[in-house]
């Protein structure tokens, strides 16, 4: 693509640096961009910078939250004895959407992932087995997806729990193998919540 | 959807105010960006506020252009008695890809649409018709999308060219080259039978 102006080539680079976002796509928004009110673009650059300026993480499950402790972790209505393992707030939101979890959450930030070089200790997964290690959690529920990396994460956790006694599950796959939780339809994503299995049986397929 | 943060909230907010962004993707693309450098989103919105700050369109075709006059307007050796009237930038950017064009284009804006309230002093209609009484013009191409609305604004430019001595003439439409007749539709086959050339001048191409 050839530009008529530095200044649109570049917010046509940038934008295009979005995931799923080609040139041509990029080019559409950026010019929806320019027929808009300039508070409109102003709003949007400042709402992402304030975001990646400000953003933080709730300091026991790691979701993404403005206060220090989230709305869920402080909430004394929750069991904080069950805790879901997820993979990110997307998932928090899904699971929360069903009504059908009334434990806490463990954001995990990602899956462990040699190919894209994400080890165990780029996830906040120390973190959850220090809290396991302070016997605050009785039951884990792994909820991340059934790809070949969330098996290999929950694997992973599920060694460092040996020996602490702590049941752990993974929620019943009611949706299609290898399917994100995120597209899942809350009747399904809810009901695989209700009849989670024993992780060891899982290990059985 | 409900948020455990005002801030990543707001942030999926502006982003799907753009076209073609839901919710959920906009979530994906903020989401993206905070798992990147913090440059990265910093880049973004400095180049799209950037843009909007100092966009400038060209004086004569107003086409985006960094500079007064842009450089197809301002090259000595295209044609500036030919004139291709397009909606956008999107539109010179194709055509300049063909390489068969040795004109000026003129960049209208948008077409006239009663229905979105458009209408022709939106557009830099008045502009195209005072180039074309100070005699520059020769050939007027309408080169608009043919939809109804692209047609009400050919046919509002023609009428206002009247008595000018202007040829005017409109992109052929048909087959797109190496597609199959039976994929066509209905209309565009029509009019590629209607609007048949002789079959030499096809041999010139
Ligand atoms: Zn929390
Ligand atoms: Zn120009």
């Amino acid at each position: 693509m050839e530009f008529s102006s530095k200044l649109l080539e570049n917010a046509v680079y940038e934008m295009s640096q979005l995931p799923g976002i080609g040139k041509r796509t990029a080019l559409r928004l950026v010019l929806h961009l320019l027929k808009q009110p300039k508070e409109q673009t102003a709003r949007l650059a400042e709402a992402l910078v304030n975001l990646k300026d400000n953003i933080k993480f709730c300091k026991n499950c790691h979701n993404i939250s403005d206060v220090e402790v989230c709305e869920i972790c402080s909430n004394p209505r929750r069991d904080e004895s069950v805790v879901c393992v997820v993979e990110d707030i997307r998932d928090v939101m899904a699971i929360e959407n069903t009504g059908q979890f009334q434990g806490l959450y463990h954001v995990l930030g990602g899956k462990i992932s040699p190919m894209e070089g994400v080890g165990p200790q780029d996830l906040t997964i120390f973190s959850l087995v220090d809290k396991a290690k302070q016997g605050k959690i009785n039951e884990l529920i792994f909820a991340l997806s059934s790809t070949m990396e969330g098996d290999t994460t929950n694997f992973y956790i599920y060694k460092q729990l040996d020996g602490l006694g702590i049941k752990t599950s993974t929620i019943a796959r009611g949706i299609a193998v290898g399917d994100e939780l995120e597209y899942a339809d809350e009747v399904t994503l809810g009901r695989s919540i209700l009849n989670r299995i024993p992780f060891e049986n899982s290990l059985k397929v």
